[in-house]
């Protein structure tokens, strides 16, 4: 199956097509990494997830060993107009200084990219221009929603062994909790949480939004990718983007928290496999982002309490893929060590 | 407050009075630690337990900016007599066999250890002596018990900055459920599991043995050192010592699976934040290790269904050590940043 690579998509209906049209996995590279894990010297299993995440590389690498020699951490950056509702902790010029806190070094995924030996890539999304409210207009035009999943598709590299995808927009929590109501029912009461510390009245607020956001694009709520424009932001279409275009060169992707997963929600609404080719790094504090995935059927793979998006989860999780591949590739077999494997 | 350090134990009583005497971290460096925290450019509480580890490790090591310069994965191995029950999947030369696995290089901890950039230290402990069968006599005598912990407490370098335990023999969790059992109640049922892979027949045997050994040794349960001698292991009780050399000289600890934990269950009873330097690294897929580990109010940092031992999950959760010690030590604060901090 070859699938054509753009990354520009004419319509919407365009796109759709393209999140139709998704290769598979390579099953024999992922039968060949569990075969051999079964003739490593450990019984069998006995790494638990160490050994799936193995596997599930292999299946999108299409390598029995797979490799982790290029980590790209991309990051995309947009501003919420629906910020005007109060529904945010920090004010709205904090995205643009935590973009430049990213290109100065300064922030936490800076230090656990370089912690993961990984590559950092910031994308910010017309900062300077923030998406409507969507409590009174569409977030996105159709031609706005187009251009920013473009950016995002051609910002994945083909050389990448794998993808972290991650996000920074003071905003964004609403935006993803309107998405999930969008696509898996529920309204603010089910998806608002308090983000990066919002106190109750902020929640009451935030709640309101959504609502009100779904109220006025009922209309729209049945498509997904109309449901992403009228209700997201920039960097989720971005991030959307990005996870289509990893998975039409079969490039396995880690998914970071609540706002990351409900961008890429819509491609699991319009096919079911579609995220097939992506593992939820870690369940964050945000309430919401637990029950996403359980709606998504993704299993996170660390839970320690962490809520600050920036790809922070996902890239914490790339050290324990590189454990898990080191077992993998260097480990002896039970032959190769003299090492009894049968039950005595 | 002055401990002195000991490699030998001259008695139970003498072992006892050491478990006794430990020195408490540094509240300053652990103040210093999260007041730098408040600082650095995220949402207060934001990085989650990545925040909490870095104040538990400078409560330990005194340093409001720790390091993990060396960092040791000490892994003990012993016999077990208990295997003439039937208890293993496994027979128990593969004790043997895995230590001279563990010294070519071949196992899982050797890859981890790599990975985690760790020195990795493997010691056998009389693996030609198993233990005597603990359902006919006491598996250890005092004398070999106390040999066995002073040969692990002296198996903690002063210099290391964090020491991981970790352990192998073929039976062990069967030891480790009975120390369990003695310390918190409850027999077989409740906290034999099927370790390597056991079948239905194994786990029954596996019980059987278990309660047997309680019973055998009953009048010795009330102590929880007699009841580590009695029932447990050479390894078990290297651990034990190592655990606490550690404590005595405030080095953190990561403690891996159930056996583990098991062994260095006795100085929590003996004194409530005996293991206050110590975290556990994970959870395991043997079930009585959440149990314990609830019974000691540790909170694991993994849950990735491993349970191989050896280390393997403590060495795991090394590098997630260190992306939270990189943020803590790279990140800009506010202030640096020119980031609003302040509610908007």
């Amino acid at each position: 199956m070859t699938v054509r690579l753009r990354d520009r998509f004419a319509s919407l209906d365009d796109l759709r097509a393209a999140c139709l049209d998704l290769p598979p996995g390579d099953p024999k590279a992922a039968a060949a990494a569990a075969a051999r894990q079964s003739q490593l010297t450990k019984p069998l299993g006995s790494l638990g997830r160490l050994e799936d995440v193995v596997v599930w590389l292999a299946q999108w690498q299409g390598r029995s060993i797979p490799r982790l020699d290029r980590v790209d951490i991309l990051v995309f950056a947009g501003n919420h107009g629906v910020t005007k509702q109060g529904v945010s902790a920090y004010p709205a010029e904090v995205t643009a200084q935590m973009v430049a806190n990213f290109s100065a070094g300064g922030a936490a995924i800076n230090q656990l990219a370089r912690a993961a030996t990984a590559s950092l890539h910031v994308v910010p999304l017309a900062l300077e221009q923030p998406t409507a409210d969507f409590t009174q207009a569409p977030a996105l035009t159709e031609d706005a929603f187009l251009a920013a999943v473009g950016t995002g598709y051609k910002t994945v590299s083909s050389t990448a062994d794998l993808v972290c995808l991650g996000e920074m927009g003071i905003g964004n929590t609403t935006a993803a909790a309107a998405i999930a109501a969008a696509l898996f029912g529920g309204g603010g009461t089910r998806w608002a949480g308090r983000g990066t510390g919002l106190d109750e009245e902020g929640l009451i607020r935030k709640r309101a939004a959504i609502d009100l956001g779904l109220a006025r694009h009922a209309a729209l709520l049945g498509d997904p990718l109309s449901s992403a424009a009228a209700l997201g932001g920039r960097e989720l279409a971005a991030i959307l983007g990005a996870a289509l275009a990893a998975r039409h060169q079969r490039i396995p992707v880690l998914l970071d928290g609540f706002v990351c997963v409900a961008a890429v929600a819509p491609l699991a609404n319009l096919r079911a496999d579609a995220l097939d080719h992506a593992l939820a790094a870690h369940v964050s504090a945000e309430t919401a982002h637990r029950m996403l995935l359980s709606e998504l059927r993704l299993a996170p793979l660390l839970d320690l309490g962490m809520r600050l998006g920036e790809g922070s989860g996902a890239a914490v999780v790339v050290p324990v893929l590189r454990a898990a591949l080191a077992c993998h590739a260097g480990m002896a077999t039970f032959t190769e060590a003299g090492v009894t494997d049968k039950p005595g």
